[in-house]
């Protein structure tokens, strides 16, 4: 980590949302206890999670070979449903059910500092989302949540998935200024990681309970310019 | 314009922006007579504005003949601000100055009734922009002016003008409605008119002072949904 970072060239952070702003754990596995009484809601949350990353490999690798165009996530969310429905034995939930609960990706609940968080660094920067969720299920959620973005930024918007270099170069692009004038938020190495390939500043968020009870490896990695608790602490970190 | 009609099945608001929600006429011309002493601000702001309509048409015409790429309104009033410049015969400005000026247009000032208004209406409908002005810029303005959009959209996400229909339709389906449940509020019956080609609903917005004190005839024509005098009004209308 950077010590001497103190932020003052910084223009921009842009944030990953699932998992980084919101609990989608949390929120997923409610709405499934909700809507299907008997079935165990915190499996059924990380059986469809664990299903988003394989779907969306195999867009991207349609998308590269030409084949098909750009798929919503509401869409991807879908179809894993279909499967881990399946899986679970619930086969009785009509259309419009199952519409609704593919919706609840739409409603998730900020982690508890995200909204106060987000409204201190809103003072001294741009912040947006760079999220490989679509614009409409981004602006349902923030509405909802109170997110104080100033932009709704999405794959949806660069026509590519993070962690493609058009989503991070992208956001520089938009605000017309230098990638290292960015910097991404997010509790996942691996997407700081390739924002950092294209130059940005990374800073990582720690969500240790974004899989529920059992605990995230959350301990700091040098190469990240910032590593905060949460966002507040980012704030912290910043000046904000 | 339709008596009955209460806004219920209404889900968004998609708001014209230069002109509609900011004072483009008001803004310029304060920024030029500060940038630029003894020329006529009043005169440099209807011409560089004057500029947009053919400067625009230009690029959709490459854009439709598959020569040249998207292009930013930033870019394109910069284009226009070097032939102003000229006919107002500056020939002294630096570059940083050209470039500072031209981002007069992030600037602009809301009307005086826009951010309570918005603010109303957020509370019931998805509140966004629908402009041809790029999203950094949007964003910019919004940050400055405290305008509170739940979402940016822009030409820039569709990849196509306004009045191309890709435009209109691609708020519908970024919301994952239909277009009668989308409302254009504008102050320009030709956007207007286009948006109800796409079967969207269209509120105007009066802005009789959009050109200065040469008043703008802003008579009610039975074609729009809704007649507003500003968005304070609209809000009235929708019961918000």
């Amino acid at each position: 980590m950077s010590a001497d970072f103190d932020g003052s060239e910084l223009k921009v952070i842009a944030f990953d949302v699932f998992g980084t702003v919101v609990d989608w754990y949390g929120g997923i596995r409610a709405e499934v206890e909700r809507a299907l009484p008997g079935i165990d809601g915190a499996a059924f949350a990380l059986a469809w999670r664990a299903g988003y990353q394989p779907a969306m490999q195999g867009v991207m690798e349609r998308l590269a070979a030409g084949e098909g165009g750009f798929t919503l996530i509401d869409e991807l969310h879908m179809g894993i449903l279909g499967t881990v429905l399946e899986d679970f034995g619930v086969t009785d939930l009509d259309a419009a059910k199952k519409r609704d609960l593919n919706k609840a990706w739409h409603r998730l609940p900020a982690w508890p500092d995200a909204v106060e968080g987000l409204a201190r660094l809103k003072r001294k920067y741009i912040i947006c989302t760079l999220s490989n969720g679509n614009i409409g299920l981004l602006t349902d959620m923030a509405k909802r949540a109170g997110l104080p973005w100033d932009c709704v930024l999405s794959a949806e918007v660069f026509k590519a998935y993070k962690p493609d270099p058009r989503t991070y170069l992208g956001v520089a692009a938009v605000f017309d200024v230098t990638p290292s004038q960015v910097m991404l938020a997010a509790a996942h190495h691996d997407d700081l990681a390739a924002a950092r390939v294209c130059g940005l500043r990374t800073g990582y968020i720690e969500r240790p309970y974004e899989f529920g009870s059992k605990l995230k490896d959350v301990s700091p990695r040098a190469e990240n310019t910032l590593h905060a608790r949460d966002i507040g602490g980012l704030a912290d970190l910043l000046g904000c």
